[in-house]
């Protein structure tokens, strides 16, 4: 009787709108079967997960080094986005084998390319640790006690957890603190390319399709993960074997249709949909703005610098194109949160649990939490300006920026490592050089002066309750143009951050021996690492206030819902539930759910980002469709629109049908959406997939991948079934 | 059973896209009635017209100074286009009284505002005249001749007909000679302004959204026919009475549904689809790209010069219009003909005629014909470049362009009337007059002496077989820019053609009196007059030629149809039969075929060109929509798209139901339509319609217009009918 109640009662209290939802793998045992299976699921739940192994089909989606990926074959075939193993694609070029612009097809198990640092996370348990981790808290800690308890007891379990071989772990934190798991995951180190497509089909149109629709890219690449012949995860080695994958996804030649259901699963970094109403509107009307404004200046000084310089122009190309994509993410965010109408229907909902909660004693600490969270906002504001400074200090000069890590490094070095900021900590330390190496290409020095120029103007005007102390040394406390100039051009002139070996160097040395170097832009940084380090302290503060009050406040937000709500993004395993469809950008026009061929062709103007390659061209004018055309488009489908609920690290996410199939991988959202990280808008959240049928077309009629296809299982086409008009 | 045999014919020979034709009044009654029933029209097709009175309703459609308009009362208002009637706004708009921005609405008949020289032609009768004037050319004329001979005859014509009062009259060309047509029409020369809404509404979007789609336009505007109180047409007067229109389009306040059929009638101007192949292939690939070379290189230097000067912008606002207007459209035209597949059609449809004319001794000199047209138009290419540059002074230098037509009228005044080039005429020369007298608001002298560097540059870069003799003469046979920049500073530091009153003056004076004036641009005007002129008698004898060549070619063409095929618009009245519906622009992208209120509002950025009134805005946002609100849409509809076959002149053109009921007004086609000038691709030929709900809503909840709603038989909505989300 009573589970029939809940059963009538889960009827009526699911989520509003299907795509709706980041759910965990727990959380999918938690929704009513009935009506996942009135969405389209096929498969019993359980199928998708066992709560007791803590595993199941989800966990056929795999971390590809911060994007997603999925097992497509029991030997080991996982398939990402292209541009998240481009790396390894970029390592095995050259002028003479240019692997970029032809893309690559291993035709026997001995030709797949290994790739130097690309590993593939597993998940293999998920162990709720909220008690632990809230037991640390030593009773009377304060806030900034509080935060280093948690973080302290945070670095133990995931050393402890790593203790394994080949295991990498991290301790998730679930609204904003409530809960805390632990992820174990299995790090496959041996990871080899089996087929990238030319980059003008992975990354066909650039920039300027980015977040757009219509699309017509074809990201997607195929990487195999090897073990070791017993079936441990290892590093590379010609004796290793494919890894035996328990859980995959094979593919569905037949591919998806508008108006069927689909699941995309993944690990979608982060979202912020928690936030109190008024914590958003402070994104909204203060932190975007601002990144487009600093991100923008930073991006018309790279634009007027490397208009000025061939190899500048090179070097700044990479950089522009991060903070050009961040401040027109920052475009997109403000824009979807009005047009969505996010923080009104935040703080309406935020009422309403308000409103309740005063009535139920039981939740009147929720209400003093909620209290204090925006007292603390308040408290925030007086030194926003200079903290989004300081924060942002890599959209700047990359030297000042290098100088200051090499002096937080330095400091942070003669700590024991568990006492260590997180990001200095020894297991990070490889990535952290790898960046500082890499870094070389990206430095053009007229570029940096007049960053640091920038920063510095910026840094003056700041008011006296937030000053920057180490630019007020360095360069006096008033912006005169031509003397800071003057002075960049002297740190810079006399600088030996920006050179390769030097700086290599310095990321070995200690304090005393980078202050010995005497060396102006080091002491500058030095100087920046001192405020940097003391705004961590504040920070760390802050985060354990926060620690202490977003549950108490979430706990009531949960309680009033009584129902399922699915947590912010962060990091960790998630599967959301969607229909493929289109949308309406605006008045008087409808995107259409799929693209196609044809369209491919329509863009084809012969120059980047529209310069289809050659063989895909013969292919595509041919009418070379095989027996991947859709029926209705009477074309091969490239890309498809769904309403699912994805963020950054969705990259390269299976998205399947009902039956676990693989029927395409996610790449990106659209612009209209890019507001979800705060509030599902169902009107226009919709996320970009390649379809499966454009990756089964590039492989058997442009590519003749026939052993390739034999081993996914998918019979090769015909050959010669174009038709011409 | 003849008859029976006929329908059943017509029944598989009807054209193939509903959409395709702009019919002539005649030729409605020649299709299918059965077939115009299927498509949706309500009436018996006599209703459109009654051939023996040679008028019907379609003669509720009027030529409005270039544009179309439609009788919406008996009582002569008329609905047209707001830019269509822009000067009666200009002209009584005042800084005291911005009837520009806020729109005007005549609380009275007596609040009415005469527009001067605004004029409304009415048809009366059309004549057929095809014996007459293929009988004026005399046996064995050559091809100027024969020009000559019909040209004289077409004026004999006009001026014989022109004999009866308040009478306008044309001899129009129907399929490149085949017919000529006399058009009588009634001339109303006081017309005055009821209505026109603020530039905001009637030019949203200004250049911006020109051609482009999703649209939100409030483009109409609406003016009142007077006559002398005994109904004949006559001269601005107190005493004048409203025009009692015959025949009138009621306003149908239920507007129009996607799918719906719709009938757009009125002027349209010019066509090109009798062309042959090569004829359409040569405009392709040389004239399009020349007009956007040439205007290009005007525009730019318009631009240059507007930005370093305020005043010099406003002067040159204009003319940058309408140079940006051709290019864009010149851009389309190539775009169009290529993704219509135009040309290639053309060449296949050509092919076949040529096979089955080659089988039919009948139409042997059809065959013959087309030859000679395309060596013609072989001939034609060896001057080209001259003749592009003669034919287009008026894109380039004003003052060049004034001195050349000051030259050529003096030469053509001392010829009797008849004799005189048309546009020398008598009858043409108040406008001209006119013409010559606005232009001075234009004139931005340090931009003309660029324009005329660059034509003189272009001029000097001509072969040996095409020179301007008179640039050579005045400016030396090759280009130094130095030298060149000299004589054009020269030229406008003691020219006079500049001054308004000087001008207007040499506009009467005999060439002795211009030579003797020694004005140095007057003087390189007299000798580019005397190639313009010698270039106007080339270009007569080519169009003889044409006029003997073409219309058996053409016969040919219409034998082989078998069906009634509309011929080019010339000017005349048409009809074209449609839908409403939508379209897809590209790959994933349909364009929905209506328009909201709401889509105003989104695009509304308080600046222009889109910046919504506050009293529009106001009514909007509240969402008093009256009773105009769309079931479907639940918002007002602003404009809608349809199929209709259209081209410029179709301007303020009226879109009718089934019924004769007014539905919309035609305002402009789409972007990816342009080239339906060439032929009509029913997948992208869209026209596009201020909706009639969209013109009352305005009305009635914007301008609470009562006494003008009761007047067009609509029903005042009830106030207040708002709701807020």
């Amino acid at each position: 009787m009573r589970t029939m109640w809940l059963l009538l009662l889960w009827g009526v209290a699911l989520p509003v709108f299907a795509g709706e939802g980041k759910w965990t793998p727990q959380q999918v045992l938690e929704l009513d079967p009935a009506w996942l299976k009135a969405q389209g699921l096929k498969l019993p739940p359980q199928k998708l997960w066992d709560p007791k192994r803590g595993t199941g089909l989800l966990a056929g989606a795999v971390n590809v080094g911060g994007c997603s990926g999925a097992f497509i074959s029991s030997s080991g075939l996982v398939i990402t986005n292209h541009h998240c193993v481009f790396s390894i694609v970029q390592e095995h070029s050259s002028p003479q084998r240019d692997l970029i612009s032809q893309g690559f097809l291993a035709t026997s198990r001995e030709a797949e390319l290994p790739g130097k640092g690309a590993r593939i996370l597993v998940p293999r348990a998920f162990t709720d640790v909220t008690k632990e981790v809230l037991a640390a808290v030593p009773a009377g800690a304060d806030d900034l006690a509080r935060f280093k308890a948690i973080e302290r007891l945070q670095k133990e379990l995931v050393a402890g957890c790593e203790k394994r071989p080949a295991t990498r772990c991290q301790v998730a934190s679930f609204d904003g603190g409530s809960q805390y798991v632990l992820v174990d995951s299995v790090e496959l180190a041996d990871v080899r390319l089996v087929y990238a497509p030319p980059r003008a089909v992975g990354e066909f149109g650039g920039e300027e399709d980015n977040w757009m629709w219509p699309r017509h890219t074809g990201d997607f690449a195929i990487v195999r993960a090897y073990t070791a012949p017993d079936g441990s995860a290892a590093a590379y080695s010609e004796k290793n074997v494919p890894h035996k994958a328990e859980f995959f996804f094979p593919l569905a030649p037949q591919g998806i249709k508008p108006g069927e259901f689909v699941m995309v699963l993944g690990y979608p970094g982060t979202s912020f949909r928690a936030l109190l109403a008024e914590e958003m509107a402070d994104r909204q009307a203060r932190y975007y703005p601002r990144v487009i404004d600093f991100y923008g200046e930073s991006i018309r000084v790279l634009e007027e610098e490397g208009a000025k310089d061939a190899a500048g122009k090179i070097a700044v190309a990479s950089t522009l194109k991060g903070l050009h994509n961040r401040a027109k993410n920052a475009s997109g965010q403000i824009a979807g949160l009005e047009r969505g109408r996010i923080v009104e229907k935040q703080r309406e909902a935020e009422a309403t649990v308000v409103r309740w909660a005063e009535k139920n004693r039981a939740h009147a600490g929720a209400l003093r939490a909620r209290e204090e969270l925006l007292s603390g906002l308040k408290e925030e504001a007086r030194t926003w300006e200079r903290e989004f400074l300081l924060g942002n200090l890599r959209a700047g000069a990359r030297g000042v920026s290098m100088a200051a890590t090499l002096g937080q490094l330095a400091r942070e070095r003669v700590k024991p490592d568990m006492e260590r900021e997180p990001e200095f900590m020894e297991r990070e330390l490889v990535r952290l050089k790898d960046q500082f190496e890499r870094e070389q290409k990206n430095l053009f020095v007229p570029a940096e002066k007049r960053l640091l120029l920038a920063f510095v103007r910026r840094a003056q005007a700041l008011g006296p309750g937030e000053r920057i102390a180490s630019v007020d040394k360095h360069f006096g406390p008033s912006f005169s143009e031509k003397a800071v100039a003057a002075k960049a051009e002297a740190m810079y002139g006399a600088t030996k951050v920006l050179t390769l070996q030097e700086r290599m160097a310095m990321f070995q040395e200690s304090e005393a021996q980078l202050q010995a170097r005497q060396d102006p832009l080091l002491a500058f940084g030095l100087d920046l690492a001192t405020e940097l380090t003391a705004l961590d302290e504040v920070k760390d503060r802050r985060e354990g206030a926060r620690r202490r009050l977003r549950p108490e406040w979430r706990r009531a937000v949960l309680a009033h819902a009584g129902k399922p709500v699915a947590p912010d993004a962060n990091g960790t395993l998630r599967v959301t539930f969607a229909k493929v469809q289109g949308y309406s950008p605006r008045d008087g026009v409808f995107y259409t759910p799929q693209t196609t061929l044809s369209g491919v062709l329509a863009k084809h103007t012969d120059a980047e980002p529209f310069d289809v390659p050659d063989k895909v061209l013969a292919s595509a004018k041919a009418k070379r469709f095989g027996p991947w055309a859709d029926a209705a488009l009477k074309d091969v489908p490239v890309d498809f629109l769904a309403d699912a609920d994805t963020t950054g690290g969705n990259s390269g996410s299976p998205t399947v049908n009902g039956k676990g199939e693989l029927v395409g991988v996610n790449f990106d959202r659209v612009w209209e959406n890019v507001a979800n990280d705060f509030g599902y808008n169902p009107d226009v959240a919709r996320n970009v997939n390649v379809d499966v049928r454009y990756v089964l077309w590039m492989l058997d009629q442009v590519e003749n991948a026939e052993g390739l296809l034999r081993e996914l299982g998918v019979r090769k086409g015909p050959p010669g079934t174009g038709e011409s008009r």
